[in-house]
């Protein structure tokens, strides 16, 4: 079925030729409540309900994130890698920029990905059994690293992979010092509460051109100074081992980092098992599964 | 005569052929100790001494900025002005990024620069009558405003304009609000008391080509580690009105602006009647007056 012959019944629209708008969010945030059992408090999940994001300091031990590093480290080494089409690499020095599917592909990562200080905190905003739809490292090197545009999460993989509901959470670990200086994760607190959509078509094979990306699922600055004035700006800064979880909806981006001290990031998104990727609701071919998971397997619960 | 023929007695001499080396500062930071007299507490002379800048939160008033803030909008609106030698404009967007020499183009800069809350300091720390060695507005626009690499602007004056002691002050005035998201100011503390000089040579019409400034005059990542560990990195934050005061060669720069809030700051550069720049160092042609002032005329006292 083209694009074209679809009826117009999708709450999220967006790059389907229509006028950007924004509409109200229709599902929860925290799907099981403020006293679902999990790792997180009450406290916190009432934080994460209100601004869309909570971040938790020291969340994840050293010893963890030193085996993450050393991981990293020998794959950035490998020539293999380079080359695979889960690297995506800087525009201009070449340096790699992120690495796609490494809880499949790495047994460290895969043990922390199933981690219950990780996918348990999932499993307690979704209150449902979890899949990892997505997992990659982000490296933004010292002095060179690119920026991210602002973007909701939800949009691309609404639009590009088929994900019908805001029934997934994203967690960024700092495997690096993360400070307001060198690149952090900015969020705009609240904006998960609105869904921003857009005008045009996706091109092609949109996920081969990222540095195109700011045309395709990037908000004008009317809209941002809108969410802006609504919540205003907040920075993830921590120290290694810290961790953001937040809403698949929260409009996000990252400035580059000119600073001499690397950010180095796990991000892994984690999708309830009801909430499984169909049929992409933007575009007619959906992006490679090691961008977007099509074969669901619940993390087991521990 | 040509630079081959200079003898070395230079002891700041960079971007003539030899290999990169970082030596102590000969001169005072404060050339008039922490009592001299002006409008800078002796703990602020203090605090500048000991780190290369100070930060004084809501030091220009609002009457002043809100002034400050309609003449750059009229002059952003003036279509002369973009074609104009003295504008710098945005790599990508065509957005007008610089613009010099606004102390003598427009009659409300002349009178802020010459106020004695700006160079009344400058007295305070150079013990000199001092002049405007360059002026000029930085506009970082909303989610377009591209980056300045590391840099010792005294490096480039000494190399490009012929400055021969470190003997001028720099301060940057915040006419919007400049958080630690809308691409600040960046400085290491301490950083200006050690020279990085630099191999190789400068480009004639350097100055024209501000987008590959980061080959000349910018440090190397080793560099930067170095001056960071011993410093680490401080953000001029503050709110409209607030003033960064920063020595000649204290290591700086600042990330894009992916924020929805444009950052508008004016620059002044202040020097020492007795510090007037001759030959540049490390180039056989001076840059134009609008960029480094050849008439020194010094500023009166109010």
């Amino acid at each position: 079925m083209s694009l074209l012959d679809r009826p117009v019944t999708d709450r999220y629209e967006s790059r389907v030729g229509r006028d950007r708008r924004v509409v109200e969010r229709a599902e929860p945030v925290l799907w099981g409540g403020t006293d679902a059992a999990g790792p997180l408090s009450p406290a916190q999940l009432a934080s994460f309900e209100r601004d869309g994001y909570v971040v938790l300091d020291g969340w994840i031990d050293t010893s963890t994130v030193d085996t993450c590093l050393r991981e990293i480290e020998r794959l950035a080494m490998t020539p293999e890698i380079r080359t695979d089409e889960r690297s995506v690499l800087e525009p201009d020095s070449g340096a790699l920029r992120s690495l796609f599917e490494v809880h499949r592909t790495d047994s460290a990562f895969a043990d922390v990905v199933a981690d219950e200080r990780l996918a348990g905190v999932a499993r307690q905003i979704l209150d449902d059994d979890v899949y990892v739809h997505q997992s990659r490292i982000n490296l933004k090197p010292a002095l060179e690293g690119k920026a991210f545009p602002w973007h909701s999460d939800f949009e691309t993989w609404h639009v590009e992979d088929g994900m019908p509901e805001m029934r997934a959470v994203s967690c960024s670990i700092a495997l690096t010092d993360n400070t307001e200086w060198n690149g952090p994760l900015l969020l705009i607190p609240g904006s998960h509460r609105r869904y921003v959509s857009f005008g045009g078509h996706t091109p092609d094979e949109n996920h081969r051109t990222s540095l195109r990306r700011q045309e395709h699922g990037s908000p004008d600055l009317d809209t941002l100074e809108s969410l802006y004035a609504e919540g205003g700006i907040a920075t993830f800064a921590g120290g290694a081992g810290s961790v953001a979880f937040f809403d698949c909806n929260v409009m996000h981006g990252s400035p580059n980092n000119i600073s001499p001290l690397s950010r180095t990031n796990a991000f892994f998104v984690y999708n309830a098992m009801s909430n499984a990727i169909g049929e992409p609701f933007g575009t007619d071919a959906p992006r490679p599964s090691h961008i977007a998971e099509r074969d669901p397997a619940a993390l087991p619960r521990r």
